[in-house]
This record gives structure tokens, sequence and C-alpha cells, in this order.
């Protein structure tokens, strides 16, 4: 029999990420082109004509192709309907059903923090896992929840949202959601930056102006020069990293109350940090956490970039 | 092809509950018996005794059982391991293993929240439902999560323990489980009937013993006699009920944001206050829920105690 393939896809709004994959998992070849965002319509006759041809170029006919997954970065329901994609502009489109116009293959979407999960659980940190969740520190906090190795979507496409989980009734500033206290506003890339100002132009202050870290060193602060200060010993730099840690820590021990993963996995911009965020995270999380979770594993993420390719894939072997 | 019918066990620490169900779901009888208490052996022999005695009684010989599913009060682990039942005393036992001693038949064993959540889920409130969360406001909090019609066990047996959820970092007064602030704190029988009681007394001492409240009339305040004086009116009974519904419902936001179910079920014994419940938890809910989550239906349980031994009876059926 002649060998098959399949095609991971992670859509998103600058580039699309393509990648082709054996049944066995085995990535062939990766490849991007920049999004067409000229509507819907353009993006997925772009996604399958890309498909066909570097495939073809490849080696491999259509008939050699199992299935084209697609991670998304929007909701998608149960049914498979994407509700929304503000960053596309997208909204209520069953792509798969767009996607047959130009493509005679079975295809599977699904929301591109799940997907990245799913890729990280078949082909990462989580191997082996039967349940996993995965948590992405971006801009923004995203997350996937897999139960018995498949993604929980979520009914109303709403699973593994924990970047809106709110942590704190007192906060004033709005989220982009339009609630305030959400996670993704002290444990995202931006949340950790913002803390950060927030806090040193206080101690400042405080200080009459005074030197008060090496984060006044930098023309921008951003969570890398956060941590990488965190390294140095700076001392507001680790308040803020404390903040960061019983945040996520605590929003951690919420979702192992519910769902009690095997293992957490951490990934985004944010966990190129390295351990020193697990450090933080591990000691509220434990605390705030009911006995039988107390001692769940929390591991950085493995695949980087390529989690959302993987796991679209890994879409498609589960069907 | 001769009727096969399945048994359902709910084991408490006083009564063991049995219900015997043709393998449509349909109970043909249900009946139950104080619990032995003199220790895991005699407990689960006793269980093993009465399946095989009742179901002979009725004319079904041991080899028209298709199996006994158990809920037992205690964490189960994914292996079906039970970790501990502090209730009836016991910790570490391999209950399928044990019930082989006695009896030779498939058994089936979950945590007894869990499984009373599938029952609801299959018979009840939930019924057509594909996911599910049932939140059990007893004594404690307890919690079943149904995704994909399964119930989910949680990898070390903490899934659904939403009780221990976290939600008041300012508490001074220590749950059982050793942490402080815990849902179960707030939202429990025990726990709605202390807040009403340390409100009463504030107000009380505030007022110089004058009548504040219609909870005054009552020697003993419980969970009950604060929901019949919401429903009279009573000023404080409707403040406690405000915070009632702004930790619960705030609690089933961050469940929304992990497994976005497509519905919630309310059962235990304060569920018996009925609809006026609901309306204090939806109006926060509403606000804590991310977007794609904010109308998810929040029902009242439907199976008061017979949850637990449809849900044991559904174990079997689902292998």
């Amino acid at each position: 029999m002649k060998e098959r393939i399949v095609v991971g896809v992670d859509l998103g709004g600058t580039f699309i990420k393509f990648g082709m994959f054996q049944t066995s998992g085995k990535l062939l070849k990766k490849w991007q082109v920049p999004t067409d965002n000229s509507g819907p319509e353009a993006t997925l006759a772009q996604i399958a004509s890309e498909v066909v041809k570097s495939c073809q170029a490849e080696g491999y006919q259509q008939d050699r192709i199992e299935g084209v997954g697609i991670g998304v970065p929007g909701s998608v329901d149960r049914h498979g309907m994407l509700i929304s994609a503000p960053n596309l502009g997208w909204s209520m489109l069953d792509v798969r059903q767009e996607m047959k116009k130009h493509l005679d293959l079975p295809v599977a979407i699904a929301n591109d923090a799940n997907v990245a999960a799913l890729g990280e659980q078949y082909f990462g940190a989580g191997e082996g896992c039967d349940s996993m969740v995965m948590i992405t520190l971006g801009t923004g906090v995203g997350g996937g929840v897999i139960i018995n190795q498949r993604l929980v979507a979520g009914a109303f496409g709403g699973a593994g949202e924990i970047g809106h989980l709110v942590m704190n009734d007192a906060e004033t500033v709005p989220c982009t959601c339009g609630n305030r206290g959400c996670l993704e506003q002290y444990a995202s890339a931006t949340g950790i930056a913002r803390v950060a100002r927030t806090l040193l132009e206080e101690k400042m202050a405080a200080n009459g102006g005074k030197q008060v870290s090496g984060l006044q060193a930098y023309d921008t602060i951003t969570a890398k020069e956060v941590f990488d200060e965190v390294k140095a010993g700076d001392e507001l730099a680790m308040e803020v990293a404390e903040q960061f840690g019983r945040t996520l820590g605590k929003a951690l021990s919420y979702v192992a109350s519910v769902v009690d993963p095997e293992m957490f996995v951490i990934g985004g911009g944010v966990s190129a940090a390295g351990e020193v965020l697990l450090h933080y995270m591990e000691k509220y999380y434990s605390s705030y956490a009911f006995a039988p979770s107390k001692h769940t594993p929390i591991r950085l993420a493995r695949l980087g970039n390529d989690a959302g390719i993987y796991g679209a894939a890994r879409l498609i072997l589960l069907q």
C-alpha cells in the first residue's frame, strides 16, 4: 500500500504555517506563506491550493492525502462551526463546508490554542499522557484541554479559555473581553509587562525617582526583560514574578479541580523564560490545589511554534 | 434472548442503596440496607450478597446480571483505584479486585458525586446532553464532569472537586480540607447556614439585639430556613443568598472556561429550595462567564436521591 500523508495547517492573521506528515506523525516538510487576508473565501482557497501544490511537488497526488487539519484563531463549537475569529475578521463560518469547494478531502478544524495543546500532548511535552492541559502565554492567555487523548472543544467553543478566568474583582483596568481582572491581565506577555511598569512607576514615585530596579535600564519593558531581571536577582522583577505565579498557579488549581489532568504544559512566547517560570507557579499551585492534585507536574512546552501544525495533523489522525 | 439486567449501588456511610435496572435503563426495583461498617471486606461482601439475593428473588440468576456499578464516597483514580473514602474510613483499595472474591461479575466504581452526575446526564435533568457539569450542594459541595457522555474521573481522582476551589483569600476560618476560603464554605448547606449566622450576629450586635431578620425566629438556622426567608422577602436572608449566588456563580464561570458544558445541573439537599437558587446564581454566572458560555443553562436536578443508583447502573451500561 502506498504511504499516505496528512497535512496540518496553523492559520494565523499574518502567516499560514503548513506541515506535511506521515500518518505515523513523522514530519516530512514544513513551510509557511503570508496570509491572503482578502476574506474567508480567498484564504481557504489559498490553503487548498498550497496543500495540493506542495504535496504534488513532493510526489503525493491528492489521493495520497488522508486529510487536512486546520487550527484557526477563534472559537469553534462542538459541531465544527467557527463562531468568530476576531483577528481574521471572520464570523459564523462552516470552514469544512467551505473547504469542500476547493478540496475533495476530509477537513477538521479546531481552535488554535486547543490544537497546539493536542500537538504537545501527542508529540511534545505531554507525550504518553491521556489527559493534559496546556496554557499558552502569549499576547493573551489561551488554553487547551485534552481528556482521553481528545480535545475538549466545549459545547459553545469556550473550553480551555482560561485566560478569562476572573481572578481579581478589585481590578480597575478592563480586559479586552470587557470584564475586569482576567488571568490574561496578569499572566500574558502584555500583562506581565503591564504589572511591571505599574509597580516600577509606584516604586519610583515613592523613592523620588531614584534607582529601584534593573528594569529602569530598558526603554521598553517586556515579559522577557522581567524574567531576565528575575534571573539577575532584581527585587522588583521578583515581586512581579510572584504576582504572576500566584495568579497563574491559583488558576491552574481551578483547572485541576475541574478536570484533574495528568500534566500541565506551559507554552507560548513567555515560556521562553524557562524553568524560572515554573518555580513561581508551582509553589502557589500546590498551596491552592485540592489534595489529590497537589503534585500534578507542570512542564514547559517542547514544540515551540510547530505545536500548531503537529496538533492540526493529529486532528485528522484522530478521526 | 433472555432479558439482562444491571445493578446500580450507591454506597454511603449509613445506608447502601440499590437499583435493579433493565439494560434500557428502566428501573425495576430499588431498595436500601443499613451499611455494615465493620470494614471494607464486610461491606463489599454485604453488597455482593444483597445483589445476588435480591436479583434471585426477582427471578434473575447471576448469569442474567450484566454487571454491578458502585458509587463510593471517596476519590477514585483513573485506574479505578479507591484512593480514600474518609466517611467509610477506607483508603487505597482496589474495590473491583476485592469484589471478585464475592461476585463473578463485571464491577465498575467511581466517586459518588461523579456517579450522581452521570445519572442526571443520562436519565435526569441533563437527558440528551453530551456534556454536563453537576454540582451537588449538600453538607459539602461535590461535582461531576461529563464530557462526550462519559465521566471525567481525573488522573488522580480529583476531577469535579469544585467544592475546594479557593474563592476567598481573605477567609480566616479553615475549610475541612485545610485551605481557607473554599467554595464549600459559602455554598454548601453548612456554609450557607454559617454565613447566615455570622451576618445575623453582626447585624444584631449593630442594632443592639433588635429585630433585624425573620431568621431570628428559628432555634437553628439551616440553608432551608435561609431560602424560606428569601422567598418571604427577608433582607438579611437575601444578602446571604447574594453571597451564595456570587460565589457559586463565579465558580461555575471557572468551570465553563475549562470545559464549557452544554448545561449545569444543581442537585443535593440545598437544591430543594428550587428555582430561587438559580436566580441568584445565574446573574453572577453570566456576568463572570467568558462570551461563548454566558448563556449556558443552569437547571435543577430531577432524580433526587436516586441519581446515585441510576448513575452507577450507567457505569456498567457504558462499558
